[in-house]
């Protein structure tokens, strides 16, 4: 599913450029691409919000929602939270990224935006590695009808809301019962997100490339909780108790949300087209482990 | 501090009633109590709001916020929130109290009504033990003011909004910093309030007769958290990052909530006078953890 | 890899039969069993050991190093830890199992022995569902030589001698560094293996058909360590670093040991084969998981 | 019981030197040091196999067990676990201990040797603080004997020996019966041990002024269980279930070992007189917990 192999790619002649939002530091090295790109005889496209950070561009604008139908490659600069956002919109057309990191290195932002031509320039020429990662997709079914859908590729977050003390759930995988919970809330987590909230939360590490998802409850009321893991392959559904005074939200990668109430039903599965990430040169996962969360650092 | 010593307490004269807030089963047992007591030739007070469970009381029914004043000794009917809820409102007047369980043990209300009588015979005759647990005091200040103040028996918890992913916060303890953290939140919780979501939220069992505070982070941002136990002399502060955008607010025994901004700052202390609970005979702390949380239960 | 999938097998015409190892108690099952199949013109051979607990039985006995390459099924009588030990033996061979269990509900001996004969009919009838389970091949290289082989169903455990407080080691991945661990040692577990030591240790669940291995530290002396689950497609190797003292061991299902010493590896891969277990019915994991467990018990 | 508090203590007089078992680099230090004390005409003694590291001191030498008698200060030159060995040797004597660190700060050696003059100078002056630092006292009873008997001022840890999987005990506090379990052992620990083993077992944290032991079990075989503290006044004792085959050891400090049998008991509480450390100035704990164990840093 989400190992690394080669896989024939369409050439990349288009590229679209997503710098963090609303970030002027973007500006410049967005503008240093375009540059580096036009050079290459590459058509550059910018994502809309982007485009107001750089100034006189020779490169078009599109709105996000159609930017994905007329791209070979997307590059993100940013951190993880942009490229969380940009992989999401992107999902549906099957572009592959490359996250160009400010400053602090990321997990998916891996290419320092200092030595951001040479890894681009290895990518153009082919030479690249294909890393895919399972995207999760969340319906929210109430009486009968799906109000809501979103994707996420690091979590979906079922949580109290804000006076609430604790939600109540049955879970359910494919089709089984797996437990009634009592607890603030759960995290449906990919690989990906394994090293995000679900980390926080108590939960394992999963690298990348296993065809799994990790649910890790929030604050469980009860002494005998573990996170468990399943097959991606799996049909994960939260259904909200009916207590009579249920108040919780589900939470996208924690960017967007939707409200919950007694019965409501959250059914995630994941896509069928993955996200496909573009490395120039192989990278160990254990390295950023150790490098972002100081993982198995000796006292 | 909080260990089992013989006291000199007044004669029980004057006794108090509560009840669980709406709770119609309480009913019937509260107008038993009035009538055990009334043929004991004690006073009864019913706080107002449980007066209006009970039908023809010859009790004389007062406001919560005046009935500290005069009673000798609190009987609550209900579970453990209802006695949380009580012990709060007591707290200046060091009025001693008795919890009557409604169907479940609790840790606080651990008479059975079926069996009331008896230990409460026992009590009024002067056979009981005393135990005192700790109560923490709130003050939540914001530009050299104190706008909020509020008891805990339990815990007080500083948490996120519902839209905010996390929180930023330093935590000091007697002046001296202890650590810059971000996290979902904070508890600060008494042994009473160990069992209670700070048990949750991955904290341990602290023993009721401690005189310490236990501080557990809520989904810490961290790999290298563990809670950190504290003398109950202690003066605990979590002041608010200035981030620019915090939604939080903090919680007291998870009844009642006030919202915090960037800079204010949560400053906690023990009360001078703990809480009293009068207890008809000895108590194992370890049934009751095992009985409740099923806490070492065996595979 | 380890899910429920339809494989043909060849007729199921002779069959094995293994008793916990010393178990009286396990004759007269065996015994019965021995007519059950017998009434049903099949071939049953007795492992040695087992052979030793039935009277006057039909069947011929065999040592179990030969017994594999001679029947089509296993039928094993007692607990998790007797099935494990046969799986380990028969892994060579290709035999599929089925587990009879003693009293208590086992993970994998889900067939109480008061009905094993409804049971048994409907597998040999060919009514069964299959499930393959990872097992583990470890070697232990010491100079350029391999010492030592062994299997494991559940986990690889490499632990610290009674003496020493803590052992040293590197982790390695497919032939990337992970981490350097001073610890009481390190488990590699299968998902059979999660819901055993792995779990004492703080590890996750992992669903049976996961194709993941799990690895979990006992004890790290670190604060920042969180278990990692990696592709059972790895080849994962512990090396004990040289600190001139190590006294350690390498243990296989908690059943066998090997010592240990600075310099030496420990390399662990899946076998090529899994082991195959049969079941009458569709079993929900986690049922079992909360009957054995009280996994996910609500206070 | 543990705090900082002022206590009149003697002149200090006679000083003992105590180096890192067989570490020679300790040699010149104590070589200053005896230099330094000489200096200010204060009598030295040097433990005997510390005197073996220096060349030509003026100081005379005694054994461990008898120079507790004759001083009224020990400066400790190393780590921690010299700390450990020589505070436990000094307990009865009530000898208050300085230590001075060797490159690593420690928990209780915190004065840098390359600064320690600085330090000793105040201390000499009177100008220090006092720290009490709980100690623990095991007896290991078997048939109504004593057969052993030891101090820890980190742990008293009850271990499975070897070959072992699990041991089996029951743990009492105060003749009260707390719970049966099956682990791989259990720590009883002091605040100073809860940075230590019982920290790797996944304990809190204590602050070290409280008065309060805390039980961590190590991989125990239930989901459900937690740490717990109970007050330092506390009777803990720990009675080693028969089973018929236990091979277990109980473990002071990780230094010295005894082995368990079936229905061995091991009673713990705390020295009437706790140690006595001195510090030059004030510490504050937390920047310790920072700094050495890189607690609660942010990814």
């Amino acid at each position: 599913m989400a190992r690394t192999c080669p896989v024939e790619r369409p050439a990349l002649k288009t590229i679209g450029l997503f710098g963090k939002y609303g970030d002027q530091s973007v500006g410049p090295i967005v503008g240093s691409l375009c540059e580096f790109l036009h050079g290459r005889g590459l058509t550059v496209v910018l994502e809309d919000a982007t485009a107001r950070l750089v100034r006189d561009p020779k490169a078009k604008a599109q709105p996000v929602h159609e930017i994905g139908r007329h791209i070979d490659l997307a590059i993100v600069v940013g951190g993880d939270g942009t490229m969380l956002n940009v992989a999401r919109s992107l999902a549906p057309y099957d572009v592959p990224l490359i996250g160009v990191n400010l400053g602090r290195l990321g997990f998916l932002t891996d290419i320092p935006s200092d030595s951001m031509f040479e890894g681009l320039q290895r990518v153009l020429d082919g030479d690249y590695q294909t890393e895919r990662r399972l995207l999760l997709c969340a319906d929210v079914w109430r009486g009968g009808k799906v109000l809501h859908n979103h994707n996420a590729l690091n979590d979906v977050v079922i949580n109290k809301g804000q006076v609430a003390r604790l939600i109540e759930f049955e879970t359910y995988v494919d089709d089984e019962f797996v437990t009634s919970t009592r607890a603030d809330g759960i995290i449906i987590a990919t690989p990906t997100g394994s090293t995000a909230y679900a980390l926080s939360a108590g939960g394992p590490i999963l690298h990348p490339t296993l065809p799994a998802f990790i649910m890790v409850p929030i604050c469980p009321h009860t002494l005998s909780y573990r996170p468990i893991a399943v097959s991606s392959d799996s049909h994960i559904e939260i259904v909200m108790t009916h207590t009579g005074n249920q108040t919780a939200h589900v939470t996208f990668d924690g960017q967007t949300n939707f409200g919950l109430q007694d019965g409501d039903r959250v059914s995630v599965r994941r896509t069928e087209t993955p996200v496909t990430l573009l490395r120039p040169s192989h990278r160990n996962h254990y390295d950023v482990l150790r490098t972002k969360l100081r993982w198995g650092e000796k006292f």
